[in-house]
């Protein structure tokens, strides 16, 4: 078999593969045809959670859509994405006083939490924002400061085509439970640990 | 012991727990000083992969940095990541025809992909941009399209402090070891295979 009569076996076993693959794909397209309000999680130890749900936020201003985001922990007042969104006109609420071991006091981070969700609580009757971001919710749920079950009958009551981006690690499994999406990110390797600072642009 | 006894109890054991914690912390972060241009890849199969690499875009122009995007493969022209970030001004490329079994056709592909390629050596070349977005680079490399050494050699050439961030399934091993930062996406659950359908804001 000559060179020319290989690449044209080739290119044509690739057509057929894609083709093949081509039907597979439409028939599940073709399948999934509900529109809802989703809950989505993203967990894990790796990079890129909370970066992921500003990039939802980005696709959602880019089709004219409305988005809210809340941050519940915080370790600096200086991040690139406050500054984007804030000026794009995004509703931004930051309702930590920062990582709870700067803090170091059990009863007023129970306060600044419980009195954070309330400002939440408000997106969920918001029917013109679509998407809801609540960026590290998943610490005040581990130390206590925040109760799933309250937070999970809360979510219930939102507008029906509201989307909510929960991010933090270790999320609870009944959390995992309630989500239609979740994305756990394994934390393969981190630049952290050869030594690199966090540097704008990338890491906040 | 009375009920505000334990009460005062929990509260100090919870400070002495965050004072060592805060210490550890504290010392991890004067470790880490290096700043420079980092490799980042986001892999595996689990959603939000590409929306975290356009959270990063967000971080970036709110510090005043600038960025270009390059998508390699794409469904869809209408999406709200390129609407948004476009209005920015950022460079976006779109290099695609649409997922490869769309197109059923080899030599058309690769030859897409390596014109494409050819745009992204310019981001390469360029000391202004700070952060370039490869969206969905795996695929040309998984598909042969592009050789992935070329690749790695041409991303060495870039400027000392500009940050790239690789998205797409399945990232070979010789990507991911030159890579600073890797996290991989654990798909754990997908509301697509609820039947709910892709939708905006959320997926495109």
């Amino acid at each position: 078999m000559s060179n020319s009569e290989e690449n044209t076996g080739r290119a044509e076993r690739h057509q057929r593969r894609m083709q093949r693959k081509k039907e597979v794909v439409d028939a599940r397209i073709d399948a999934a045809q509900d529109e809802r309000g989703l809950l989505l999680v993203l967990t894990g130890n790796g990079k890129g959670k909370s970066s992921s749900a500003f990039g939802m936020v980005a696709r959602a201003l880019g089709h004219g859509l409305k988005a809210g985001v809340a941050q519940f922990i915080k370790g600096r007042s200086d991040t690139g994405e406050e500054a984007f969104f804030r000026a794009q006109g995004v509703p931004w609420l930051v309702l930590g006083e920062g990582f709870t071991w700067e803090t170091q006091n059990l009863a007023r981070d129970i306060q600044t939490a419980q009195q954070g969700w309330e400002q939440v609580r408000a997106f969920f009757r918001d029917e013109t924002i679509d998407l809801v971001v609540l960026d590290e919710l998943t610490y005040p749920l581990k130390y206590g400061w925040l109760e799933l079950d309250a937070v999970l009958g809360d979510l219930r009551t939102r507008p029906a085509n509201q989307h909510v981006v929960i991010t933090g690690r270790a999320a609870p499994p009944d959390l995992r439970a309630a989500a239609d999406t979740v994305s756990e990110l394994h934390d393969e390797k981190h630049a952290f640990r050869a030594g690199i600072k966090a540097q704008r642009g990338v890491d906040w």
